[in-house]
C-alpha cells in the first residue's frame, strides 16, 4: 500500500489519538514513526501502531505522566510510569540538550517505559544542538549472551552521534543479530527467520518468530558484541530497570550528551569530522567490492529520497490490521 | 623465562630508568605492564619495554611534562606533548575521578600521545571509587574499515567498567581482528598471523606480520563493528588527534566518568550488577558448551593465580631483547 507522507502522519496521528494518546504527546512520536519509514526500517514505522495498540490492550491504556527526580546541573532521572518510550526518550533527550548546552556535559536517564525507538531519532537532535551524543537502551530478556540459549538482555540499541554540520555521523546498532520488530513483522507475515539467529525455549536453533518469540534471539558479535550488549543492560540498569525487566516493561535507557568544546575548538572538530567522513569514502575497496561509506548515509539518502518522493509503501496486510484499529 | 614478580618489576624499574623515565613516574606505568603479564597479555607486558626502547631511538628521550587545558568543573584536557600513553592515561583517570567525585560526571580527554596501554587498567581505577567508567583510546590508522583495505583507524579499544564491590564489570576490546602488539610479538617471534586478520599494501590478504605492519589489518565485527572503530576514532578525535595520525604519534582518549546516584541509588546498583552477574553466570550454555563467564572475570581469575604463584613466563628471545636495552 502506497501512502503520501501527509496520509502516512494523518493515519499515525488518527489510530494513536483512539488508542488514547494525548494530541500534545503526539507530534515527536509521529515523527518518530514516519522517520523509520522514510529510513527504511518499515517494521519499526507504522507497523508499530499495531503493538502498541497490543500493548495497551493488555496492560490498559496510556499514562500522560512521568516525574523528573534526582536533578542536578548535570543530570536527571525521567522516571516513565509505563509511559512509553518515544515520549520518555523525548523528554530525555530534552533534558540533556539542555543541560549539557549549560553545562558542557549531561547525564539523563530515564526508566518505567517501552519501546523507546530508534536511539539515532534522538542522536539527530542532539547533533543538530552542536553536541556529541552517546545512548544506551536495554529491554526485556529477549536475546541470549554468547555462548547461552536462554535471553538476558534486550536488543539492547546503543547509538554515539557526533555532529558535523547538515551530515552528522551517526552509529546506531541493536546488539542482538535481528531485532524484535522484525520477529513480530515475520510473525505478522508469515515468514521465516534467517538462519542462526534465535533458539526455541529448549535451546534449540529456530527459524519460526512464534519459537523465538518464546525462546531468545542470538546476540550479535559472538564474545565481544555479547560483552557490549551486557554493557547497555547495565547501563539501563543504573537508570533503574530491573536486572531482567518484564516482556514490554520496565526498560531504561540513558543518554550523555558533551559539548565538544569541552576538548577543543568545535568548529575545528566539525571540520575534522568532514574530513574524516571523506577519508573513509575514499578508502580503497576490497577487490570488486562497493564503495565505503559512513554510519548514517544510506538512511540520510534514503530519507531524502522518500521525501523528494513523497511517498512510502507498506506492506497490505499492515496497513489492513492499523485500519481496523 | 620464569621471572618472579619482584625480579619482574625490578627489571622493569631498571629498563625503564635506562631509558629516561623518572622515577616518580613509574609506579603506575610498572603495576600497568605487570598487569598485563598477569592477565595473560604477555604482547602488552614485558615486551611492551622493547617498542617502547625503539620509539624512544627513533623521536628522542621521553619528555615528563604535559599540560592541564580548558579544565571546567566537569572536564580537562591533558595535552599530553608526546608523553607516553601510560603516564597520559594515569593523569586522565586521576582528574576524572577527582572531578566525577565532586560534580558526579566527569569528562577528561588526553592527546598528543601514544601506547594508552590497556583501557580496563583504568577502568578498575574508576570502579574502584564506585564510579562508572566509558572510555575509548584511538591510534594511528592501522586498521581497515569493513570492506576496505587501507587504514583508517587505529586498533581503538574501547571500555566500560561498572563498579560492583571486589568484582567490578569490565569490557575492554580492540576494535580490530587483532592488536599491534600481537603484530609486532608475532615479527619479533618469527611467527605467521591467522587467516584473514590483514591486508598488504597493495589490499591483498596476507599472513607475514611484516607486511600487515606496512598494509593494515581487519575490523572486527563487519560494518557494525567497523563503525563502532570509527566512532572510537572520532572520540579520540574530539580530543585533539588529527582524522589519521601519523605512527606512534599523536594519539587521544576520552575517559567519562560518572556516580551512579545520579540516577539511582548507588548500593542498590551494585547489588543489581552482582545479581545479573550470577543471572549470567548460570544461563543454560549451547549443547555441549562451557560455562557462561562475565567480562572481565577470566582477567581476575588468571591475575589472582599469577599472584599466588608469584612468578610469570615471558619468552626466552623476548627476555634476551629487555636485557639488551
Amino acid at each position: 500500500m502506497k501512502l503520501s507522507l501527509s496520509d502516512a502522519r494523518a493515519l499515525a496521528r488518527e489510530k494513536l489519538l483512539r488508542i488514547g494518546y494525548r494530541p500534545e504527546d503526539l507530534v515527536s512520536m509521529i515523527n518518530h514513526l514516519i522517520d523509520c519509514e522514510l529510513r527504511g526500517h518499515g517494521y519499526s514505522g507504522l507497523a508499530r501502531i499495531v503493538s502498541i495498540k497490543e500493548r495497551h490492550d493488555a496492560c490498559g491504556p496510556p499514562d500522560t505522566q512521568f516525574d523528573i527526580l534526582r536533578e542536578t546541573p548535570v543530570s536527571a532521572l525521567v522516571q516513565g510510569n509505563d509511559q512509553i518510550g518515544y515520549i520518555v526518550g523525548q523528554k530525555v533527550t530534552d533534558l540533556a540538550i539542555e543541560k549539557a548546552t549549560t553545562t558542557g556535559l549531561a547525564m539523563v536517564g530515564g526508566n518505567d517505559t517501552w519501546y523507546t525507538g530508534m536511539l539515532s531519532f534522538y542522536a539527530e537532535q542532539v547533533c543538530a544542538q552542536g553536541l556529541v551524543a552517546m545512548i544506551w537502551s536495554n529491554a526485556a530478556p529477549w536475546v541470549a549472551p554468547y555462548g547461552g540459549t536462554e535471553g538476558r538482555f534486550g536488543t539492547n540499541p546503543v547509538c554515539f552521534g557526533f555532529p558535523c554540520g547538515d551530515e552528522p555521523v551517526i552509529w546506531d546498532i541493536g546488539t542482538s543479530e535481528i531485532i524484535h520488530a522484525q520477529v513480530l513483522q515475520a510473525k505478522r507475515l508469515g515468514r521465516e527467520l534467517p538462519d542462526g539467529v534465535a533458539y526455541d525455549s529448549n535451546g534449540n536453533p529456530t527459524v519460526d518468530p512464534e519459537e523465538a518469540l518464546g525462546g531468545a534471539f542470538a546476540a550479535w558479535g559472538g564474545h565481544k558484541g555479547s560483552g557490549l550488549a551486557i554493557c547497555v543492560q547495565l547501563m539501563g540498569m543504573m537508570a533503574g530497570s530491573a536486572p531482567l525487566p518484564d516482556d514490554m516493561t520496565g526498560f531504561a535507557m540513558v543518554m550523555v550528551a558533551a559539548k565538544p568544546d569541552l576538548l577543543r575548538d568545535a568548529a575545528e572538530f566539525e571540520a575534522d569530522v568532514a574530513t574524516y567522513a571523506q577519508v573513509i569514502r575514499d578508502t580503497r575497496p576490497v577487490t570488486g567490492g562497493p564503495t565505503l561509506r559512513m554510519p548514517f548515509e544510506r538512511s540520510r539518502r534514503e530519507r531524502g529520497e522518500a521525501e523528494a518522493r513523497g511517498w512510502i509503501e507498506i506492506p497490505d496486510e499492515i496497513y489492513r490490521t492499523i485500519l481496523e484499529i
